[in-house]
């Protein structure tokens, strides 16, 4: 079977996608703050140097998929985590594995979110986009949570979607799924909240199918783009969201 | 196993899509102009209603999904035909089939176009939406085949997207697929003229993965799409095209 590697695997939708890749019998590395096979703070530039250098030391004869799941919401009190944590300890963990990728013709699946669309601070996504941590963190000291959120969101995807061509030209396929709200221990404490529970229950309504995704709705979208099955799918954003960005942007296409 | 329903599967994506299916163990009704469970002309009105009484007689006790894919090239010498073909002979269809894939929370799938996003006449997308098939073929009369089969591949997607949450409240998820370009017979005729052939072959070296589509790769698509493995992708246009679209529009999310 393959061998995988996956930043965020401990709990929520990491831990679902952690699960089918196993029971799919591939063999996986996983990165993560705690209780990984490789303990790394992907917060930092020296956590994702670790994380890069314990993949390398474990998959030595190249990798067939990496998946970036490793995220914080945008409820985190310290928000330089967002910027740090979502962009970057995506992309350099994607670019730091191109190597080991290129040797099996893997498939990278990243994480979006469907909230990547929506309004954001575009001095912060260029700022992301641009490489430039230090000036996406200090937007993020003085910026609410969610725009952090969605607009490190929106540079996964637009990421993604601007290095498609290289890529693909070593044989490498990237692609991204882009979750909709999804039941998670983080998105449940906040849901379990007298003070949130009715805003959650409205708002779940409103999504088209009338409820969250569960991790494992995420999980069967990440073997699918991984798998043999959408070898010709590239550069492509899978919105797994039961209608919600349907509904908010109908002429988006 | 499921029933099924679809258009165009005679020749190319389509056939590759009713083979998938049949193989799968699926009932299968196949609507086309010739050859098929039911020849029903889906340029007109009449057409599309003999096509819906057809699969009404055949499928009483409901569809578990319906696949638009009968559809004409830009390059067919009647210029009304892609409007009336492409987007009525879609939308009317699965509109007919509501019923049925009520009864059964089926799954639809049409087939738009990674050209759905490029530049078209928008007053005849408009015509399109607002169903008034006389003005789009009027307009179709004076126009180019590109813009036209791209507006009607733009309209398919933005009706999916518009539909996608009144469908839903009834259980029935609706999806689209949006191949690039794909080896078919009506493609491969133009790539075997020899005063196409050169251009063929750089349009292709151009796709980020080197390669035209195969019928299969959207049929793969179209079968996950179809799947409980995709129940919660919902008003989603999933893009196969080999990193085409990600290359002409990177920041487009």
């Amino acid at each position: 079977m393959g061998s995988y590697a996956m930043t965020g695997g401990a709990t929520g939708i990491g831990a679902a996608i952690r699960k089918s890749l196993v029971s799919a019998g591939h063999q996986l590395i996983v990165v993560d703050v705690k209780d990984a096979d490789i303990n790394a703070d992907l917060s930092t530039a020296e956590g994702r140097a670790e994380a890069l250098a314990g993949i390398k030391a474990r998959a030595s004869d190249g990798l067939d998929g990496f998946i970036a799941c490793a995220g914080v919401s945008g409820s985190v009190p310290v928000k330089p985590l967002i910027p740090s944590v979502n962009y970057f300890g995506s992309v350099e963990l994607v670019d730091g594995l191109r190597d080991l990728l290129r040797t099996r013709r893997g498939s990278v699946v990243l994480i979006a979110s469907n909230s990547a669309p929506m309004e954001t601070r575009q001095d912060y996504v260029d700022a992301l986009l641009a490489g430039d941590e230090a000036a996406a963190r200090a937007i993020a000291e003085d910026t609410d949570g969610h725009p952090l959120y969605s607009g490190s969101k929106q540079a996964i995807a637009r990421w993604m979607r601007r290095n498609t061509q290289s890529y693909a030209a070593e044989g490498i396929r990237l692609n991204a799924v882009a979750p909709g709200y999804t039941r998670t221990p983080m998105t449940e404490s906040v849901a379990s909240d007298p003070a949130y529970a009715d805003a959650i229950k409205q708002f779940l309504d409103s999504i088209p199918l009338k409820r969250a995704g569960e991790p494992e709705d995420i999980a069967k979208a990440v073997s699918y783009l991984l798998s043999d099955e959408a070898s010709f799918v590239c550069g492509s954003v899978l919105f797994v969201d039961g209608g919600h960005d349907a509904m908010l942007r109908p002429d988006s296409c």
